[in-house]
């Protein structure tokens, strides 16, 4: 079975490799003729057209940046076979992919460098790998097939639907990206902070440090769930003020501040013994939702983990 | 020259093992009676009481928390010497201590674990210790005393006035631990959240695993500066909110995004090349004011530095 890799920068560059040490047939494709050159001096299959790269493959890895997806996915015409991406928005591609055999994917996965010379065979190692899964609409098969390619490179693959995967991310990345930003832009006109800002705000601000560019497109590409979870986070820190306000204000912030704690200090949770999982759309959002994942696809066994006390909820 | 060092916790455990190190008389005291043992056996005096402890010492170093400070400062009765203190809050320190001669300090020191046995000889080296200066109150004698025992321990000697203090802690630790409280409580019913989130979370949320008890008395210990920092933050948030708004949302988001990011890569700032300080008041909130420090202090000479830049602001 060929896989084709469209985009090769540090995922896709992965990706391909990750495939090719699996023992799968890969072929690659970049927009850009020095990456094409660098993945072929590899020694990869790299041909010279999207149309080219998946023409005769089973699976096609959409590996490229969200804005450039519509075109990439315009230069498929004329491919039937099942398609994939690795963005880290999941709504808005499952409307741009309507009516393709489609699931998408997002595997949290990255590093501080960039491109195919940061490409590394094990990124994938233990990752967690969201894989789509929407009720009356996922073919269960594709999905599986999907499931094995990703678990097969070590991934540890999340069912959730498009929906559920955007408000996670909002509230694990993006929403703390925007809270990074806004206690960073602190240090502007204020030295004495600067001399003075030590662990707590090394470790609050550094994705800060991103390109803005960046973060702008992660969180502006899923607006509508970061809308929402900042909104909610902001009626928080309103609680948060008012406590700071009430008569005394210690004994007003220890009852908000607990729940955190002892959230923070339970995460991550210890994984649970491996089980088997029932190869139903149903079960495996149920697995999802409980924040449980896939480790093995054989066929149609599945085994699967979850956390130890099975809800990560104190 | 005999110092006093009361509460033998972390910080006084390790200002009473830095202070005998740099070859300073010192004697110490801790409310609790194992504490002291623990002390004796490391070969310290250790006084049966507060009153016992400071009688015939030159200063008498606080480091006690702030709720308990008013009590200690009670049993102080009839000691006229120097009091400085370490706690994190410095406006209301300033107003309980008022009518004595006292310099209030902050050591930007810490660790994840506490009490007398986690003390350290060295934790001060390097850190950043505030020092309190008031125009028209603060005695600049005093002040310089103080410097020189703490630079001499390896400590850079920030100075500032203790509204600018609690500003600036504001500013690097307080609200960054409410926003880590904030994000760390998204994990509260969202199983698949826990299980996808990665770097950003990790970092973002570390200190809301701190003690409710510990984060509430430090930021209801500093309310006034807390609650102005927290409604400024506020404020940029909901900026942000109405650029995910925004027709272009990307667009909208880069500007606001950007000075973060640069402000975030150009911290912390390089040190630049030591310099000679003016002993006056003025001269030194003005270093502390750029983001500089005291390095050494022999009688009125005083070597200082600043960022190499003179300013961090980019």
């Amino acid at each position: 079975m060929r896989i084709a890799v469209i985009g090769l920068g540090l995922i896709g560059g992965s990706l391909l490799r990750a495939l090719a040490a699996a023992g799968h047939d890969v072929v690659g494709f970049d927009a850009d003729p020095e990456t094409r050159l660098l993945a072929r001096k590899a020694g990869f299959r790299v041909a010279g057209s999207v149309r080219e790269t998946v023409a005769g493959s089973a699976v096609a890895a959409l590996a490229v940046p969200l804005q450039v997806l519509p075109e990439v996915v315009a230069d498929l015409y004329g491919y039937d076979g099942l398609v994939t991406d690795v963005t880290s928005v999941k709504g808005p591609v499952r409307h741009l992919l309507e009516g393709r055999r489609f699931v998408g994917g997002h595997p949290m996965a990255g590093k501080e460098t960039s491109g195919f010379a940061a490409a590394e065979v094990g990124l994938f190692s233990g990752c967690a790998w969201v894989l789509c899964l929407e009720p009356d609409e996922t073919d269960l098969g594709d999905w599986l097939l999907l499931a094995g390619m990703f678990t097969g490179m070590g991934a540890r693959v999340v069912p959730a639907t498009a929906a559920e995967h955007d408000t996670a991310v909002a509230r694990i990345s993006h929403v703390p990206h925007l809270f990074a930003a806004v206690l960073a832009q602190q240090l502007g006109g204020s030295p004495l902070a600067g001399a003075l800002a030590a662990g707590s705000f090394r470790d609050g601000t550094r994705v800060a440090a991103t390109r803005a560019e960046l973060t702008a497109a992660m969180c502006g590409g899923n607006r509508d769930a970061v809308r929402a979870e900042l909104g909610r986070l902001m009626g928080e820190l309103t609680t948060m003020a008012a406590a700071l306000d009430h008569p005394e204000p210690v004994k007003a912030l220890v009852p908000l501040l607990r729940p955190a704690s002892e959230l923070r200090r339970a995460w991550p949770p210890a994984p649970g013994a491996a089980e088997k999982i029932t190869a139903r759309i149903d079960r495996l959002l149920e697995l999802g939702r409980s924040g449980g994942w896939v480790t093995s696809v054989n066929g149609t066994d599945l085994v699967g983990m979850r956390p130890e006390s099975g809800r990560i909820v104190p």
